[in-house]
């Protein structure tokens, strides 16, 4: 095992996943609470994710925009369901100045710049852009309004995990405003059906659609669908939500719309929202002992090639070789690094490149060179064959493409092996305590009752899935006709 | 005049640029005081100058990386020419939680939870990242680090003014570190030559490249860098900055590296930003008394279609001929609307794409269909002409790429006319109070001298041009050999 070795899955999921995230070079802990520092390589990956959602979001008519990151305290309260999910736990901003302590120790803050109304960094911004749609909506000509925006959040969080759950994080929250409650509703679902679509072609993960129940509801929303994820603890992770907010927003912040008769309505309102925990589903989905695994199409570097050689002479015709295949490759829009580092040893090399995930390796000797060979590895199952160098682009681009493929597919084999049904709390308990993963069962439909089998089984409804099926006795009432959903223990 | 028409420049220029800002859709003040909202047709616009200058950053070796929105307050001390600069007019976060009000009025910020030490919200991020950099670099091979980030920052401002001046702007800051002294200047000078070269080529915005005096340097640098654009108004704007930090924050924050003889040196550091500002410079170079023109490399629509009608059998021929020639022009990379809403009229339409400068207007009715043309209108010198439809697809690449070249050769002239020589402060002050413009004079270095030429003419030193000068008399000492540096009053 090289010095960049991890602790195994098997023995520790979660310091798996923290070693992983630092010796991957995605992402660590900065000083001040909670707050993440994005490496280079991991910030790289979540710019393939933030460009392909970008063009997915803008081939669906949506337009980018910017919106402040202050909020005042007031508007936090209009909305009287918001304001208790969200108002809570939040960086609040009350001075504009610093002043030079007298003591010459530093500066302090200067008692006399307080704000005359607190400002709330946005933990989302519903509230400051329903404010703004009062002005910008008039009449039916002004909407459909379809607008995203990619920015920075914070939620003040006791314990933080990178990625997974931080006080700041990246996300896009897309804001729609519609002149009828169907055209909304179709809104917020194109949206999650885009979510699904680029995470299941894409990040190569499975997600089951659903509905959340009453409870898991975003504040202010009358309907929240979700994407949710497996990970390979058995554990449940939301990738993506959508909210229909009926007129919520727009009763609490006074945005009507005259309509084709001059009458004048309340305009409906759907808001939806991907963030930087997504880097966590796709680390906890496809990785290894090893290290990262990728799907192609987020892979900073999608080939390395390495030199194995003795003389500079051999170096020197590998790399004619490998810089000739680069350019090649990149002819094709495929990303390559030719690794030459003279100061690092191959199996230093493979150790780092199996660490970060890169799916394709190529390694060339001088044996290789005289056969017409290189060898090659897979990242994702560590098969390695030794291939012609005749057409090598192109057997290269249909690996990348198997990989992908191979990744979702075992990604969803992972996820039906370990979706189970139970018909008791017992069984559940028992399912959850081994190999964990979804757990169907038929739920009455109250809140009480899902209550209490969080409390037994410490497992939450994660959604109720979107396709229909037969109904049942409650797990935990028996109550007959009562709806199949899918509990799981959650991140 | 449409019924969006502006006051024109020479009316009332400040104006102008607010009524133009407001009514081609870029931007508005938010209710939040000092933070703006970016609407998404002036986004459209960011983006395409933040794609071009990312594929330049990158070109040039750099990533992209994430680092916290929030600055422990004792950081901004370390570096005492800093905080001296920067410290002061800040959003300062004391809370991290609101509750409920116990009349019911709403929520109020939790007194129990008060921060230990405040945190600032990043004005600039040299501080935080070299703090993280102390753990990144240990040796020589760690080095270069060459980093930039998209990011939005606070500076608090009293008076703010739409992209110019606002409490919250989106940028970039690059920082780097490096192993030599030479290595940063280095850097520091190709970043500035990026950033004119961006600026010249895309923006069509002349500029000169220059350092900054120590008076006008950023805080905590040992030379500025900058290039100065010059608006119709006569007035200067730096449109972008690039930072030799010499040792000052590796030693602020104990940052040093061990080279190749294992001797531990302080590391080199630069920083350099352009931000939203930008949008300002690109408005008030070029556009007109009708709206706004732009560059078509920065144009969200190149080429807007409307067509003249009288009859639905008209539209529908029309139509056909339009998104024919749409489907021919995207081949071409060209983004094209094509606008047959039928409730605008052609004036309408033909005054609002003016507004929001569309570089090429083509209007097509059923004599033109007869007659194999369409009419032609260039927004940048509103001429109009009847081309031929043949080959009209490499006509209007042809015409874009004129356009922008002119564009920039019309703001050259302008910048040339515009640049005078005063040999005493009353023929400065002459300029100043005439034309404005760039006006170059001898000047004798000294800080104080510097000073006393601002009270006397309202101007600052813009900038110490890179290019070598002959040596004079100072325009208010007398000293001989005295440098050549250019005046302006300024954004």
């Amino acid at each position: 095992m090289s010095s960049k070795g991890i602790v195994k899955r098997s023995e520790d999921f979660s310091k798996w996943y923290n070693e992983l995230v630092t010796k991957a070079d995605l992402a660590e802990h900065s000083d001040v609470r909670g707050c993440m520092i994005i490496k280079p390589y991991g910030y790289a990956i979540w710019e393939k994710i933030k460009d392909q959602l970008d063009i997915m979001f803008k081939e669906t008519g949506h337009q980018n925009a910017y919106f402040p990151l202050f909020i005042p305290k007031s508007y936090l309260s209009k909305e009287a369901d918001h304001v208790e999910g969200f108002a809570k736990e939040c960086a609040v901003v009350t001075h504009y100045r610093l002043k030079n302590a007298e003591d010459g120790s530093g500066v302090i803050v200067d008692p006399d710049a307080r704000l005359e109304e607190e400002l709330i960094v946005r933990p989302t911004s519903e509230t400051i852009i329903w404010n703004t749609y009062k002005k910008w909506i008039q009449s039916y000509r002004d909407l459909p309004i379809l607008v995203n925006q990619w920015a920075n959040v914070v939620r003040w969080e006791m314990r933080t995990r990178l990625f997974l759950r931080t006080s700041e994080f990246l996300w896009q929250e897309g804001h729609t405003a519609h002149a009828t409650k169907n055209e909304a509703v179709e809104e917020t679902e194109k949206m999650l059906g885009v979510y699904a679509q680029f995470v299941e072609e894409h990040m190569a993960i499975p997600v089951l659609k659903g509905l959340k129940t009453e409870n898991e509801r975003f504040a202010g929303a009358e309907e929240t669908y979700c994407i949710e994820a497996l990970m390979q603890d058995g554990k449940a992770l939301q990738a993506g939500t959508s909210h229909f907010l009926g007129q919520n927003f727009a009763k609490a912040f006074d945005v009507t719309f005259a309509d084709k008769e001059g009458k004048k309505n309340h305009v409906w309102a759907t808001s939806w929202g991907v963030s930087t925990r997504l880097m966590g589903a796709l680390i906890m989905t496809h990785s290894d002992d090893k290290g990262l695994i990728l799907p192609p199409k987020l892979a900073p570097i999608q080939v390395v090639i390495v030199p194995i050689y003795k003389s500079q002479e051999q170096l020197q015709e590998i790399s004619d070789f490998a810089l000739q295949l680069k350019k090649e490759l990149e002819l094709l829009n495929i990303s390559v690094r030719y690794d030459d580092d003279d100061n690092k040893k191959p199996g230093w090399k493979f150790a780092e490149y199996e660490m970060k995930g890169v799916p394709l390796r190529i390694a060339v000797g001088p044996r290789d060179l005289e056969n017409n060979t290189v060898e090659l590895a897979r990242r994702d199952d560590l098969s390695k064959n030794t291939v012609s160098q005749d057409n090598l682009s192109s057997t290269l681009l249909k690996l990348l493409d198997q990989i992908q493929k191979d990744l979702f597919s075992k990604a969803s084999t992972f996820l039906k092996k370990n979706t189970s049904f139970a018909s008791t709390i017992e069984e559940m308990n028992k399912i959850l305590n081994s190999k964990g993963g979804f757990v169907e069962a038929y739920w009455n439909g109250d809140s009480k009752t899902e209550q209490k089998i969080k409390e037994l089984t410490k497992a939450t409804i994660r959604c109720i899935p979107l396709t229909k099926s037969s109904n049942g006795k409650c797990i935990l009432t028996g109550d007959l006709n009562s709806k199949k959903v899918v509990f799981a223990r959650a991140y």
